[in-house]
């Protein structure tokens, strides 16, 4: 700990610094903005943090993260049941869902297959999502993976797991080559989805 | 407030957003990377942010920010007395301190002289200068300002006051035209500081 500051504010932008796009200096610059702003950021960020710390947590049935056990969009009546889009991560959820067009339901996987990392389908939720195909009578899957090589695998492996069984789509025209979904604009997003094909 | 996560992390996102250097997307990345490090994470930074919301403050002496009165560099009695080192910014002053160079104690203005935004002297901590030169005995002030137009003619108004008072110098060698010093490698500011031109 240095001298120029505080054993607090050093730890924060130490700790700051630690987030996914900030660095040593941003961190610093985004404490120094946190404290000149403290009754219109600081506060209101220290006590919503305390409390999506305590609330947050992931939905059981779709691996979506939010503050109920069940997520609001499986708890919704107003979603189509019977269709079911899998993506792999909740930010993939969250960029779907900001395109407004998918009525149904999703499925969080966690990731994707990988030998090289002993990511097989028991540490993704593959084993959930074929109890729910089941037991919530889904007659459509939309496979919403990473247009990346791993993404590509585990679609076809699931893809394999569910045929016969429901109607098989993948997200199609739009989609670039090592593409990821949570960097797309939802218009790309949206015509993936309204021009996506049969397997 | 959308349906797909929760107002409490939907609220969080949007307020981080507002960080310098975040964007929505950043923000939605760096929630969701709290909420799965929430011990390691969340959780500590829910508690420095209030903590540091309490304490942080303004040092009534020279203006940077600490959890004191008077900040540990005021306080502390190996800091040479009678050298002032003048910045704008509470971030130059931190930048200055990571050289690890200077040895005296700082005066931050909090700004720049601007006739396009109405700053005049008492806007800034310039009268408050003009006191510590008389009060604290200075025989030496650095004028450690941007090499914008608006940070060279504050350091020279600065300089008239002060001219045959004490003895003034600048940030030469080494800072680039219109270049910040926050942006600067601690090197380069090093190199300015030894290298720094009487005036
Ligand atoms: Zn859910
Ligand atoms: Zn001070």
């Amino acid at each position: 700990m240095s001298e120029h500051s505080s054993q607090d504010i050093d730890a924060l932008i130490e700790m700051m610094a630690k987030l996914p796009g900030l660095g040593p200096r941003s961190a610093r610059r985004a404490v120094l903005h946190m404290i000149r702003k403290r009754a219109l950021l600081l506060t209101p960020l220290a006590d919503l943090m305390q409390s999506v710390a305590v609330s947050a947590r992931e939905c059981l049935n779709c691996g979506n993260i939010g503050t109920s056990d069940i997520c609001g969009i499986c708890a919704s009546e107003k979603r189509a049941t019977g269709m079911l889009c899998v993506v792999e991560d909740v930010a993939d959820l969250w960029a779907m869902e900001r395109t407004g067009v998918f009525k149904g339901r999703y499925h969080v996987l966690g990731g994707t297959l990988s030998a090289l990392d002993s990511v097989g389908p028991e540490q993704l939720r593959i084993p959930k999502l074929i109890d729910r195909v089941d037991s919530e009578g889904i007659s459509e899957v939309i496979l919403a993976l990473n247009a990346t090589v791993d993404g590509q695998t585990t679609a076809h492996y699931i893809a394999d797991q569910l045929e016969g069984r429901v109607q098989l789509s993948s997200l199609a025209q739009g989609v670039p080559i090592g593409g990821e979904l949570d960097y797309l604009d939802e218009g790309t997003i949206t015509a993936a989805l309204n021009a996506r094909k049969q397997i």
